[in-house]
């Protein structure tokens, strides 16, 4: 097991996982039943984003997301406003892909937003602890300006 | 909803899926809390095929798996050897793909092979209600005369 890399903002954590492969293809490990960023199931799924595209912003009221980039290349953006986080107004930004294969730990409360990096399709997959609830979700347009950062434009 | 297909093995069910896009990228579902198809988390992992390439046979005494096909195009057989199935001596053949996209439920005790049929790589993810143990596994070569069906050569 590879251990856990905090990142900028409290509670994101990256954590590499295995790619096991031969000439016939690889396996990419993701999550495992026991580990504390999923503590049940609610639901798995899978999300497509485009090159050149942003998928901006949102922030979960309870529910933490266990990202994987299995395809593709991903920007990966968080803003912190949380009240009482001690790292209250960073920003984060990382890629995901293949070649850095991890989890991506995102706890609820936290602003992001993601834009395909690869040509052609990125593909995530997510692991949550509870069925999608569009009632837990905020929404900020992609380019609203209580966020700042500027996502890149070419 | 969509229902539930009993295909040509017992026990192996193709359920439709959504696929849910617009012009950003697309959100395809997988597994909700509370299906039957998975009692348990016990571990989600990815896994990559090539063009051409055969990953084939497995048996699983115990694990279900939950397979869908988010990128590319897979090739699925499965070979039915179980004593007491009603449907013993079947082998099936099924293509996965976005195109139909869904959740392929593939109970124990049946052989089952892949082969990637998209140029470059497809990708599948796979969530199951047990973390890997290889000793719950039996393997055939892909060629293997114990089982009636001939992968093709090009």
């Amino acid at each position: 097991m590879s251990s856990p890399q905090p990142l900028a903002i409290a509670g994101i954590i990256f954590e590499p996982r295995a790619v096991l492969g031969d000439h016939r293809g690889a396996v990419l490990h993701h999550l495992r039943a026991g580990t504390p960023y999923l503590p049940q199931f609610g639901e798995l799924y899978h999300s497509t984003v485009l090159h050149g595209v942003v998928k901006a912003w949102k922030r979960h009221h309870r529910v933490a997301q266990n990202l994987t980039v299995p395809v593709g290349r991903v920007r990966f953006v968080a803003y912190d406003d949380r009240p009482d986080s001690p790292t209250r107004g960073v920003v984060l930004e990382r890629f995901l892909e293949r070649a850095q294969h991890g989890l991506l730990h995102v706890p609820a409360g936290i602003w992001y937003g993601l834009r395909g990096e690869a040509p052609g399709e990125s593909l995530l997959v997510n692991c949550v602890a509870e069925p999608h609830d569009p009632t837990e979700t905020d929404r900020l347009p992609e380019h609203a300006p209580e966020i700042p950062y500027r996502w890149p434009t070419a």
